[in-house]
């Protein structure tokens, strides 16, 4: 298992962006903190703003390791909203950055298979199993944050099977 | 005319970001100074941050009135570059945004059709224009700075014009 405890995965969106941070004691997964940063400024500028000053308080409270991200892929529905993700998702970049943290990224397909066992599982399904996997509770909400959690873990596990094969 | 006697463009990309600021006096535009921010790191977040920091350098040197880019447009050949330069325009907003500064942005087309005439335009026939325009006496070089220049040029001829109609 690598060194890291804290890990915080992101969500970004131009409206809503989720945020799930999950703590790593003796090898279970721990959830500390999930929530959502809202954009409500009027301008892009103001929205990314929002975004970046949300994410660096994320970063300055809980000293993550790691930021985790979905990766970029190449085939979107909405070019502009994607370019506009790519906005949100540069200043979290930033702030992890500024920070001296490491960005990772997984395949959405990765995280949906990692928690559900099925690439394409829908947002219910994958609010449950973020639910089940970090003993949670209630149900995960919005389905941003339980992605943001499901990115996060993902990479826990990722790291949990790289260290079953390379003890 | 507008009281924006300070204008940045800004063109920017994961590898080269150009700018441009131009000056304002008496009704006519001057360049006061043009260059590229180069992103040398090896990761995304490194990249994206030499261009945070190139164009906050920037903007706290020559504190622009505005800061002018390029429109998002719905058709780009590569979903992906266009998302990735997507997290630099979104670093280069929030340097503005920091400063109090707004952000507005024009058609690629009308940018070159200010220019030129033509919103078709080559890369060689723009920076022949940034040239003639600005009274240049060298070819912008690269063409990123000749379209960062062009970018704050169409504001101002925007303004011009605004002030023509309502003067």
């Amino acid at each position: 298992m690598k060194e890291e405890k804290i890990i915080l995965g992101v969500d970004p969106g131009l409206h809503t962006t989720g945020y799930g941070v999950i703590d790593i004691s003796s090898g279970r997964a721990r959830l500390l903190e999930a929530g959502v940063v809202h954009s409500s400024s009027k301008t892009l500028s103001g929205r990314i703003k929002d975004i970046y000053d949300g994410i660096a308080e994320v970063v300055q409270t809980f000293h993550p390791d790691v930021l985790v991200l979905e990766q970029l892929y190449s085939h979107y529905k909405r070019p502009i909203t994607a370019i506009l993700m790519g906005h949100a998702r540069g200043v979290i970049c930033l702030a992890a950055e500024q920070a001296g943290i490491s960005v990772v990224s997984y395949a959405a397909t990765k995280i949906k298979k990692t928690m559900t066992g099925s690439g394409r599982a829908p947002k219910g399904q994958m609010q449950r199993a973020v639910q089940f996997e970090l003993r949670l509770s209630q149900l995960p909400e919005p389905p941003d944050v339980a992605d943001a959690i499901a990115i996060a873990f993902c990479h826990y596990a990722e790291a949990r099977q790289t260290f079953k094969l390379n003890p």
